[in-house]
């Protein structure tokens, strides 16, 4: 088999990952010939983005680009994907979660163009930054997704579906967990008539340590210095949220098992 | 009461807080005239840091600096400004959770000047953005700890010592449950054969999107799209590992409870 260049992307799918995608996209310069949805109203507003047709229902799908990137719900890959026409084209999901292999049965040349990022609309992102993992079917279609990766982003990885899938619940903890967290030190402050900005050089300093050093060694606080004081006064100010005592409870005891073992 | 003006400042601790006031009173051009510690080595080491005298032994400290820095932990505060004379000077400690009435019988010009960061030590710190909190008994004395926090940083507030606790508070979920989770994907990256700075950009653009939405409109997620697919998947993935699984349900609920009152 003969390399594969990407010259041509069709785009499957309207939302939030879909949108980022074809801003990543046309910044390297690809033409994206089609962008594909059920939504009328979404399909024709992303198309518009990428300077590209709008397909309206995925069996009116017009074969013929070097890459399609199905960017739909997991739950929705595989019916998708029987929708779309086995030709050439590499096809490509963007899960972290799904497996390659949802693809393997109608596609020959599948594969994953996976991006680590928490995506909310309208919040600008520096592509070049996000890390990419990539994985397909054959070792042509592997390094041409990787080259395009490659061309978004200096973080690109190779990665099994089992490690994406490790990756991506990792994630869970690392962001969306952590925003949680956010979320619940804002409530904490707003009953103390204090902004959540005053945390801002704080969370991002957090995360700019951990990144640094490995977060470990970058732990602190009165859990790491077993301070039962400061502990029990703070369980007390919690008196009145169940489930924030609970949660501080448990991270707390989690810390102290993590340094003392 | 005339207007206060600190030329000369006394450090009273060797710790990691005591170490970072050194560097950041240092920075601003003020005098350090002596610091003082248990410890003679640590005391040494700090008060050659500071170009100052080494006192080992609180009941040896000299009388006549502007301002006295308490920073030792929560508690010894009270025991340790015992030791201290109580002279024309403002005595203030530099902790978040003990109330500036810790003071108030040792010391008329009591105060608190805290540094709102996660401090590790060796690591660099841009003291220009770390939030500083300070509360004084009297109006002269809190404009003076305010001006000297104003030469330091550019985040400075008043704060009541309760206001103070709940920054206290809300900065342990903030960061040091946060970093504990970050901890958690590295052990589930690690056992993945992923390294942690995969996760780096990620972790930074949460912190980031956090600081600039309020972190509840940043919410992303399974548990925020409730996805019990990806949830349920992921719950099997920790199979092995008990407090994971805990802390990932705990989690999870508590986004969907934010999410739907």
């Amino acid at each position: 088999m003969s390399t594969r260049t990407i010259k041509s992307v069709s785009i499957v799918g309207t939302g939030k990952v879909a949108g980022h995608l074809v801003a990543a996209i046309k910044q390297c310069g690809l033409e994206i010939v089609q962008v594909a949805g059920r939504d009328p109203m979404k399909t024709t507003a992303l198309a518009a983005k990428a300077g590209s047709r709008a397909i309206v229902g995925f069996e009116n799908f017009v074969p013929g680009s070097d890459l399609v990137l199905i960017a739909v719900s997991d739950a929705a890959i595989a019916e998708v994907a029987g929708l779309l026409p086995d030709d050439e084209a590499l096809v490509a999901h963007t899960s972290g979660m799904a497996g390659m292999d949802v693809l393997v049965s109608t596609h020959k040349n599948c594969g994953v163009f996976y991006p680590l990022q928490t995506f909310t609309e309208d919040r600008e992102i520096d592509y070049n930054n996000i890390p990419f993992f990539v994985e397909a079917a054959n070792k042509q279609d592997e390094d041409a997704l990787f080259e395009l990766a490659g061309r978004i982003s200096r973080n690109v990885y190779r990665a099994s579906s089992e490690q994406r899938r490790s990756m991506h619940l990792a994630a869970v903890f690392a962001c969306n967990f952590t925003n949680q967290l956010y979320t619940m030190a804002a409530e904490i402050l707003d009953e103390a008539n204090l902004g959540f900005e005053v945390l801002g050089p704080l969370i991002r300093e957090t995360a700019a340590k951990a990144s640094a050093l490995c977060p470990k060694n970058a732990q602190t606080g009165p859990a790491l210095r077993n301070d039962l004081e400061t502990i029990t006064k703070h369980l007390r100010m919690l008196e009145n949220k169940t489930e924030f005592r609970e949660i501080y409870a448990l991270l707390s005891k989690q810390i102290t098992n993590t340094h003392n073992t």
